[in-house]
């Protein structure tokens, strides 16, 4: 591990589309945000949809008709791959806080593993939105000449402060929940409204307010679903955030999270040559492109521009996008008539 | 109370500099944010600095050499004033969660008999920045004619699903904290936890990330505050936050918080009239300045727009100043070489 500490025999789940040519030369990795399973579309094995259901698929803008499509469950995560939930193998017990402090160089590196697993060289495109973009730049500068393309999305070359606050805030909530228990929680069990606190937190910071405004505005919630107490949910963005904090509840393990987490806010591209620049100018891919979303509070716009000028540097057609999209950070997940047509387009200009 | 229930024999606390001319003209009244007490400046009787102490003086932008200077403590609040921690007559045990729903408009009120007690009609210029720009608003509508002249700070004409998402989450930081207990902590005691984290939240909200950028970048604490645990304190931004809420730990009243926050997520001016446009339409004033700060994300400058807009239907005299401050929502506390100007020059202008 890139601080120190190993993991014996660590396993990486991925999930993969597509066939791999003969000349193993269209192979498409997908690096997750931090939240994902490897799960990004559906297939006959798993039909339940994807989290990229609508990008990932035959005919979608990531064909699985044309393209070896591999999406991995970063190394720490909780959905397969070798995690703090994890058996540490020489106790049995799970690693909790005995797991060495995780990078997204970690990550990356659990994704080239992969790949020489599968005998893939040398990939035909990265691609990484959020956290994965960042694991998809360590990805690019420690292993030089893998990614042919890349397609870097709301993502930035490293964490600004304003998003290391809201994610400490976040690990704070977690493990100032009595339930946390110092990480001993028992599997299954733990800080569930540590968790709830965190999803409503990453839920405000995944969207826009100008987004609530359109959809919400000053609504109130169903009158026979209010109660007598004066700090009960009331409006209906109230209402809205402790769905998505419910449905979340469970679904992530809690430590699995504060090291996702913790990697996110030490992800620096000037630890691979001293400054932003430098690390940049190691990145050499043919094609690049990177889109950004105006009202993405949480990798601003200003971080898109920065990594595509830094990667001018070494490569010579980067393309930036700057969508106009009011769904915040989140907009690659659901702001599909943006999204669709540029990768789509991407994939076509790449060949 | 606007939204029912009564208090018996409320107290107003309060704070006066300057003197009060015969014509009993020259009052300017202040409505604070959510978190300050009456003590916006230093007196003989209070040389502790006040919370405006730059703004509020002798030859200071509000100059207390010719203006008499009120500044009031928000019923509901904890610093003099009746609210959630004062003794029930009924009962002489604190209201606590008895406390009927508070509304800003029930603040406005506390201000307003506060005028009567002091004899004054009619306001030279009715001063309020964040919460206390709503409260004065309320104010406005409710009594007409008794404020002149009106400065609004970086407020609206409503609370949005964004901001009342971001303090609904703070009010819930502490009534998830075990010691909050239902509201019914001791005295002094209560959800210190909560409070903490409700506070690094305001805090994050009240700046930029603009702001965190310059000052903080991703600079690290010095080595001999760090611990060996992966999750305490690491990048100076962090320290930062975890000092300012520490600072604020026994400061304020907790039910009082959640009462204050609830009364801003409330607050809507199209109660006043049917829609934000005819309540702003009532408003009656000789001169109102608006001021906004492009990176206040809780009062977005949109909100500031629309304040101008709507009360030039009824004032003949709106001006909207949009400040490219970096600090925030909280610029109007820090960003003194923008406000000084402005305000002073609201004040000589208004005579």
């Amino acid at each position: 591990m890139r601080r120190g500490g190993a993991l014996e025999r660590p396993v990486i789940a991925y999930e993969t589309w597509g066939t791999l040519s003969r000349t193993r030369d269209n192979a498409v990795l997908i690096f997750t945000g931090l939240s994902p399973s490897a799960h990004a579309c559906s297939s006959p094995a798993d039909p339940a949809p994807g989290w990229w259901e609508e990008i990932v698929g035959p005919s979608r803008p990531i064909d699985t008709r044309r393209y070896f499509v591999i999406c991995v469950n970063s190394l720490g995560s909780c959905f397969g791959s070798t995690g703090p939930a994890s058996p540490d193998p020489e106790t049995g017990e799970p690693y909790r806080l005995g797991f060495p402090v995780l990078t997204l160089e970690d990550v990356a590196t659990g994704g080239a593993k992969l790949l020489d697993h599968l005998g893939i060289e040398r990939l035909h495109t990265l691609v990484g939105p959020s956290m994965g973009g960042m694991t998809s730049l360590g990805f690019a500068v420690m292993y030089a000449g893998r990614a042919r393309n890349m397609l870097l999305i709301s993502c930035g070359a490293r964490s600004l402060p304003f998003a290391i606050a809201l994610r400490s805030l976040q690990r704070e909530m977690i493990r100032r929940d009595p339930d946390w228990a110092g990480g001993s929680y028992a599997p299954g069990h733990g800080p569930v409204t540590g968790m709830q606190l965190a999803r409503k937190l990453g839920m405000i910071t995944y969207r826009s307010a100008q987004e609530w405004e359109q959809r919400f505005g000053r609504e109130r919630i169903a009158e026979e679903r209010q109660t007598g107490d004066p700090f009960a949910l009331d409006f209906e963005i109230e209402a809205y955030l402790e769905a998505h904090a419910q449905k979340f509840t469970g679904q992530f393990d809690p430590n699995c999270y504060l090291y996702l987490s913790r990697a996110s806010d030490l992800f620096d591209i000037a630890e691979h040559g001293g400054s932003v620049e430098a690390g940049l100018k190691r990145v050499r891919a043919e094609r690049v492109v990177v889109i950004g979303v105006t009202s993405d509070f949480l990798f601003p716009l200003h971080q898109q521009r920065e990594l595509a000028a830094g990667l001018r540097q070494g490569c010579a057609n980067v393309v930036l996008h700057e969508l106009p999209s009011i769904q915040g950070h989140d907009s690659f997940l659901v702001d599909m008539d943006r999204f669709r047509p540029l990768i789509r387009e991407f994939f076509e200009a790449a060949g």
